[in-house]
């Protein structure tokens, strides 16, 4: 395993005081609201142990929030794990399910964290890899990758790095192949709440027989501006959670329990959260409207707070060499994509994060335009 | 994997409304100005990942408290890691280290993390069992349960949960075995800062060739009363914390960054934990007397906030039966301690956690010297 492109890059803004947009995380304040429902919760006196599965009034509201969108109703009780963020919530879904030898379809580019924790854990990463521009599933290929030795696939919409999104046909694709050859899924939903020009998430929650087999995991730090916060959660159904649940209460037994009191509270308000696509839609159209004048070449995206840029127009460079000459003497840092890629494939093509301030975008595309 | 026994006995009294002496955290409060300290970071803005590795802050307060006492600086650039509470830097030690066939001996009773986590890893635990009444571990038999497949040791000074403290002799018998053998150690040092009636706590780090196989796990939650902030570390010589970020970045990433710039700045002043063995022997003390009309036998013990409690002059039931009883009729829930043990033997003995209000203690005695 090496070391975390978020940590290289992020520390490399750092250290050459460039604009960071490299790690997805926003530079903005939190809602001061929930600031002050955590300092409340403490004072409350909610500083021990939460319960292993998660505080249960954050549980009931989740369970909510999910049933608004989806129609489904998560059992609280025995469907529900709070989770020190998705990543870990993706980790221990792995740790849960995967022995030696197992194959995992995953597709790439890909969040780096699923390959190393599923070869942690003695299975094999099958990489499907997506092809520029679109960055679509081809759901031939998938069927033709299933072996016997398929335990899992492992699905991530809205989709880092690309913004692409899984359509309604995409997931029936997904849930007949999951039915048929009795495969496990980890949909990846950290950005369920960030969807662009009205376009519709499918969570796998709303298909009956995929969400029978799938561990769905998600982000409170992407949703609500804190992502230094670390809390997150994964649902999955009652078999599913108890295996999960095993390895959890071994892992982190649990999470920060005034974070979740006000989590609790605060995601009980709809109105928190439905706003959240059209905040971003706004950023996204502001910064790429800066861009018109800029000789890259902006990539389609239907969701996250990502954007991909093409820059062969500019240079003949390696993504990783370009990136860093643009940290270390523009001063922009962003995010070379083949590190995502199955055989580090290079598309020239840079991640740029957008959930920063309008006056840090100008003057990121102030610079990205001089090029 | 079963349901940790915490979570058992923790909901067993909140359903029987009984006074919680089982799962070890305080019911009073934190200290308010560390409350404060955490409302001022996210109001400052820390609400954003912090560095894979933990605040810097944090790391170099971290290193500052151990050289105070082991007289070793760890480098706070290579050698910690601030985890998401004692258990996880376990978990992740664990994973970063044990591979399929390894065996990793251990003490019991034993917290009930090790096994499930070192059989995930596929490894072999391979228990020595302590009797009672000192628990005191014995070396030559240690030494004779080390094969050609031991890969670590896995210690807990002081010893939850019967509050056994390793001497300066039993630490430097592990050196010599550890040395001799190439092994790895966990030194599992939550209740570090909790020792009683003038003896000394023993880190690894006290020990230079201990130390460079060892990797020392610890919490803040168990020496500042905020068991559910759920922040702890892991320190280890370079090529060992290497392996161990490894894993953790793909594990929870980062831990909940306004609780790490709050303890960077509180855990600079050794006042806020140096009193903390006067005010938990204070507690035991306050308990033990109250306890002395009552039929049980107490049990030395020189650490940690449990106490074990010999019942075996007032019921001959096992000890998971009286427990249940005690929480179901008497509302005073404990933990027997035969879940702890190799082989589930039973001492007769039940183990409670005084970290709790003079009141709730004198309410608890009440009910068990009517026994
Ligand atoms: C856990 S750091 C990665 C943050 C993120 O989701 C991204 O930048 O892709
Ligand atoms: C993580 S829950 C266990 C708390 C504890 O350390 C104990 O009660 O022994």
């Amino acid at each position: 395993m090496e070391t975390s492109i978020f940590t290289v890059m992020s520390q490399m803004a750092l250290e050459y005081k460039a604009i960071n947009l490299s790690q997805g995380f926003p530079n903005f304040k939190s809602d001061p609201v929930l600031v002050d429902l955590v300092t409340k919760a403490m004072n409350e006196g909610y500083n021990q142990y939460a319960p292993m599965a998660g505080d249960m009034g954050l549980r009931e509201a989740i369970a909510s929030k999910i049933e608004r969108t989806a129609s489904k109703r998560y059992n609280p009780n025995t469907e529900i794990t709070v989770t020190a963020g998705a990543t870990q919530a993706i980790f221990t879904a792995i740790a849960a399910t995967i022995k030696k030898g197992d194959e995992v379809i995953l597709f790439t580019p890909a969040y780096d964290c699923y390959q190393p924790t599923i070869e942690l854990f003695g299975g094999v990463a099958v990489p499907i890899q997506l092809q520029a521009p679109n960055y679509a599933p081809n759901w031939d290929e998938v069927a033709e990758r299933i072996t016997l030795s398929t335990k899992m696939i492992i699905i991530n919409s809205p989709h880092n790095p690309s913004g692409m999104l899984f359509s309604e046909s995409d997931m029936l694709q997904l849930e007949n192949l999951v039915d048929k050859h009795n495969l496990l899924v980890i949909s990846d939903e950290v950005y369920e709440h960030i969807i662009f020009d009205g376009a519709q998430h499918q969570s796998a929650a709303m298909f009956p027989k995929l969400a029978s087999k799938t561990f769905i995991t998600a982000s409170f730090g992407k949703t609500f501006h804190n992502t230094g916060w670390k809390v997150g959660y994964c649902v999955a159904p009652e078999p599913l959670m108890k295996a999960f649940q095993n390895v959890h209460q071994f892992n982190v037994f649990s999470v920060n329990h005034p974070v979740q009191k006000a989590l609790a509270t605060y995601l009980q308000n709809p109105e928190n959260y439905l706003g959240l696509s059209r905040f971003y839609q706004e950023k996204r159209d502001f910064f790429l409207d800066l861009l018109k004048k800029s000789r890259f070449s902006i990539l389609p995206s239907q969701g996250t707070y990502f954007q991909l840029l093409d820059f062969s127009a500019i240079s003949s460079e390696g993504d990783i060499a370009f990136a860093e000459r643009l940290t270390k003497t523009l001063k922009v840092a962003t995010i070379p994509t083949s590190v995502f890629n199955a055989n580090k494939e290079d598309f020239k093509q840079i991640r740029v994060c957008f959930a920063k301030t309008n006056e840090t975008l100008e003057e990121a595309a102030a610079i990205l335009n001089k090029l």
